[in-house]
């Protein structure tokens, strides 16, 4: 574990990396563009745009709180942070880029490579560098403080009786059987569409893609539901913009269930007493190209 | 002139707008894409990216000190950041919404209605107000402090014996005839290419769109010089990448001077000292959207 000035240094690079836009081919699109910040960590789109205006395949999960999940991307092909931080900056049809694109910009960079000479004595500007820095910020990338963090603290005033009464149903009805743990979700696969198949989207096969298995296709990973009321559209596909609805299909997909609407509404109530305390970051100055770094291209 | 505690309310309620992605269509552009805070106030691109990946056909001019330009857009068709930020929101190879649909979205969000009555009372969410809420805040990023400005001050060390031998040439070959004023530039239209024709590019006409006379076509407003190292790549058609290019072509195409090696890197020495302390940003936290929001469009 390194000390903690070499850990808040490492933060501080991996903050300034995640809202890069060079580590993209076009030098258009950073980390942030698809995880902001300012949006739950997350876009708020059906699904993200990439490199060339490529619409993405999956809806793009935040980053907060993603130190919680028991592995990375919807499908978990990637077993933590550090490894999902190499997937975007390389895939075409997101940022577009190539590793060795990436760290040859940011090699041609002093401040970068006095960062990272800071940061990562010894190895420098590499790419498992790169991905460590963004994988250290993203660490600290937490929600507290929510009104149900409250309440489970003892705090009995934390939520209202319609609030209580949501989290009571979350845990009767099964819903609590797979958004457990601190991130309220993020620590399991499961099929989406385990009672009554989910013929929205046939298409998307989730954690098949990875193992080939028959009975993983259409697994997710289970999102986490902390600041659920920030981070839609929901599903792996995006297609529903309320909770209201999300509810309702979790309910007769996930559980065979048909909710009355007191129900329904008592539910979403809950949900929305998972918005915790946002980070506050400063917006990180970036240090300009030189006549070493590649330009942006645009095709 | 508005109380104290309204011009602040303004100038947040800017920031807010000034990095909020839902005043374009797709829900993904914001002002601060091609106006990076993080990057000198500019993309750093040839020319933006806009709707659909569409590439605008001119180089997005920085917003810091962007108030002491005396028009708005290189071609100054805007006669005051008012003005201009009413531009992008609108043009559909840029954010690709419109005025009633960005109103609309801003409209359906409870936080904003809060914002724009506590910053705007008896009017409310309107397109003047959006536009005057980004124009209070883009008013405050001015960048104080330039070495340059500790020199003219009296600061006699603030500048090396180079950079003072280039803003001795500055002014003595005559690039201070049209870069001069508060913002080294932006008081005034020049032809870009006044004693050798610029044939780069033949097909940006500048001026001569706004008014139509022949003698305005290649005329464009005279840009700032504050922040120059930060802002690359240079000229109205974004095709040149180091600042010893640009003082070769300004050299040549618009005084008819042929710089010696020492006299460009002289210049360029002092073109640098125009850096001045850029301005730190909270990254803002926006609220969500609700039901009554228009969702992304991609196409």
């Amino acid at each position: 574990k390194p000390a903690k000035g070499v850990q808040k240094a490492r933060i501080e690079l991996g903050q300034k990396l995640f809202f890069d836009q060079r580590l993209s081919r076009s030098g258009a699109i950073a980390c942030n563009s698809c995880h902001n910040l300012a949006r739950g960590g997350s876009d708020n789109l059906k699904s993200s745009i990439g490199h060339k205006w490529n619409i993405g395949p999956i809806n793009s999960p935040t980053v907060l709180n993603a130190k919680y999940n028991f592995v990375q991307f919807w499908d978990g092909r990637a077993k933590d942070l550090r490894e999902q931080a190499g997937g975007p900056i390389a895939n075409p049809g997101e940022m577009g880029s190539t590793h060795p694109v990436a760290v040859q910009a940011l090699k041609s960079i002093p401040e970068y490579v006095q960062w990272f000479d800071a940061a990562y004595a010894g190895t420098g500007v590499t790419i498992a560098n790169v991905q460590d820095a963004l994988a250290s910020f993203e660490e600290t990338l937490v929600t507290p403080g929510a009104r149900f963090d409250q309440y489970l603290r003892g705090d009995e005033h934390a939520l209202t009786a319609q609030e209580k009464q949501g989290y009571q149903l979350f845990k009767d009805k099964g819903c609590v059987a797979c958004h457990n743990g601190p991130a309220v979700g993020g620590g399991s696969f499961q099929k989406f569409g385990v009672v009554t198949p989910y013929e929205k989207d046939v298409t998307t096969l989730g954690r098949y893609n990875v193992t080939k298995v028959e009975t993983d296709k259409y697994v997710f990973k289970v999102p986490t539901l902390r600041n659920i009321a920030l981070t839609y559209p929901y599903f792996h596909d995006g297609s529903v913009w309320t909770l209201e609805e999300a509810v309702d299909i979790m309910a007769k997909h996930q559980l065979g269930l048909t909710l009355s609407r007191p129900e329904n509404a008592a539910l979403v109530a809950f949900l929305k007493t998972l918005t915790g305390k946002q980070p506050q970051l400063s917006y990180p100055l970036l240090p300009p190209s030189t006549v070493d770094t590649p330009h942006p291209e645009m095709d």
